[in-house]
């Protein structure tokens, strides 16, 4: 998507050959400071995706895809194989609740077996370029599949904007382009769809805040930011026509985990009739599992993102200011896994279907194999 | 309760006679600094309570009751009632959601009936003060009341302490004395219940984190912040024995208004089989309204309280951050309405309750002749 008028994916590479480069937008400086950076080495593209310069479920896959490519350009010839067995676990140890992540690893895993030295990059490489490509095609065509809904709202009500609601951050930051939450919303606003969205600022990192409410500014697509606890009130009067999320990981019956407070979103729009939808990529599926709420292991984070808030000060830095008396603790899990009976229906590449096993497979018939038993 | 050894009730009066003045806690600087002020106008009274230098139903009828005697003090003789009927009206304006506001005025307006001059002055003074010290009371007896229902909980689970979930602060802070919510929690501890509290920081202005996390660390109860996201999490995974809130305005029928966000939690509980349980005295009740979700006024504040955040920095002064793009729009709804149907019981001073007509009538069958007829 643009800024300032420039097209931008979040991950993609400059130069050519030996100085060939990997970039992202670092996101923690967002929405005050637009800042690109290279990732170097394998140590930086994990510390990328674990410190969340990088985050959302498509374009931490992209990002672990791309870091293998840097890893088989680091691995030195008399110890390929190993450094790369050790670089892809740490990759794989960034971050424990995306499904993507593995997704992509297993993806560079087959790309590059049986291979070593430069046809090992080059295979890294160009399945790193794949894994982007198609996450930004698959999100293009969720908008697509999603753009139908928003089009049903806007003719129920004619004459004012379809009230979409969404949680943190699944927009194009959150992938390589176009987002999944927000790829409905940026083809309802192409489209000439009166749309408005509110941006729920998403504590502890306020992804919402600043990077939702970033994105659709820049796109020009009307918001508010709100704070979590007010959609529940929105639903009660009618202020809300459908919630959109993204997720982090959605089980074979349809159980998603995504950013903590989405449960409770979902509880409101089931209790005010609101339909609520999850959008996601088929990455995101994992099909291994079945009960999300036993079963979704959820990343618990530094405390500190909680006692503490970043923004900007009126003197202009951005600095972190301490919310609660400097001896209470706090607790501080990123994620909360959503039931499939509060879905209303998953938005995916391949269309719209509902949150249950049956409607899954339906879609996604190769997911038969590594079907969950339990 | 105690704040650094000495007892305070967080609205008072210092001197005698004409050099009488009144005093409040400024919870706007907590939990970073700890300050009182006096109020020697009814400007500064209206000030405190729209500001929030006082906040909390109970806090909020007793600051203007005691507002009332300041008027009185101030009023010409030679419009005395005048002035008076315009200082209540101010007064009454200065939030409108809290019912212990206009109850508070109302009890004024029959104190001092007929009267005008020192009169007037020694009535309002002697019914501010009966105001006061009957929302200690009350709340104190709210604390033995709910005790009996942590003393419960503990007996079903011995050997590790009773988790209580609470939103925003229905503390001492937000009462005279005591509290509403906490109150059972400070009865429970100081019975040496083994008890912990999952503190909700309440955005937006994160009464919570400051002034909830600021009482209990001062009494030595253990706590921990959480995120307003978190609470459905910990709910699912079994970590909270019971939500305890407080409440704004609770109608004839058992709706209640509380700080926005509470609603959600309910839902949660309820969808958890969680007891959620409102705390108030009877004085936040309002017979007169059936229906809370259609009929109690919700007051829309300023965007700039979503859009910036509170705290203290690194250099350790109190400052304020933007957390959203500075051409970001924001909307900010105080409260939200919990249906009946969500909430296991209502503990009031005189007893817990069901949250119906008929279990409210059976406690306070006064309501009776002021009940809606809607």
């Amino acid at each position: 998507m643009n800024v300032n008028g420039r097209h931008y994916r979040t991950i993609w590479t400059e130069g050519e050959g030996e100085d060939e480069t990997l970039f992202i937008i670092d996101q923690t400086s967002l929405p005050h400071e637009f800042r690109t950076r290279p990732l170097r080495s394998v140590d930086e593209v994990c510390l990328a995706i674990r410190d969340m310069w990088v985050r959302g479920a498509g374009l931490i896959g992209a990002t672990a895809a791309w870091g293998v490519w840097v890893a088989a350009r680091e691995a030195p010839a008399d110890d390929f194989s190993g450094f790369m067995a050790r670089s892809v676990e740490r990759l794989r140890a960034t971050r424990p609740t995306a499904s993507n992540l593995v997704w992509a690893l297993e993806r560079q895993k087959r790309a590059m077996a049986g291979l070593a030295g430069k046809d090992a990059v080059r295979a890294a490489r160009a399945e790193a370029q794949a894994v982007a490509d198609e996450d930004a095609r698959f999100c293009r065509m969720i908008g697509e599949r999603g753009l139908r809904l928003i089009e049903e709202a806007a003719a129920k009500h004619p004459g004012r904007a379809v009230n979409v609601l969404t949680h943190c951050n699944a927009g194009w930051l959150a992938f390589v382009d176009y987002g999944s939450a927000l790829s409905p919303v940026y083809a309802a606003f192409d489209a000439g769809i009166p749309v408005h969205v509110w941006v729920d600022e998403t504590r502890p990192r306020n992804q919402g805040a600043s990077l939702t409410a970033w994105e659709l500014g820049r796109h020009g697509v009307p918001h508010d930011v709100i704070v979590d606890n007010a959609g529940g009130h929105l639903m009660q009067r009618g202020m809300v026509d459908m919630v959109i999320t993204g997720a982090d990981r959605v089980t074979i019956c349809g159980d998603a985990a995504n950013k903590i407070g989405t449960y409770l979103k979902a509880l409101a729009a089931a209790d005010n009739h609101v339909p609520f939808y999850v959008a996601l990529p088929s990455s995101t599926f994992d099909p291994s599992l079945r009960d999300g709420v036993r079963d979704i292991p959820i990343e618990e984070r530094n405390p500190d993102e909680v006692r503490r808030v970043s923004g900007l000060t009126e003197q202009g830095s951005v600095e972190s200011v301490l919310v609660c008396p400097p001896d209470s603790t706090a607790r501080n899990w990123a994620f909360d896994v959503t039931p499939a009976r509060l879905i209303t229906g998953l938005i995916t590449e391949r269309g719209v279907c509902g949150a249950s096993e049956r409607d899954i497979l339906a879609l996604y018939p190769e997911f038969q194999r590594a079907r969950g038993q339990a």
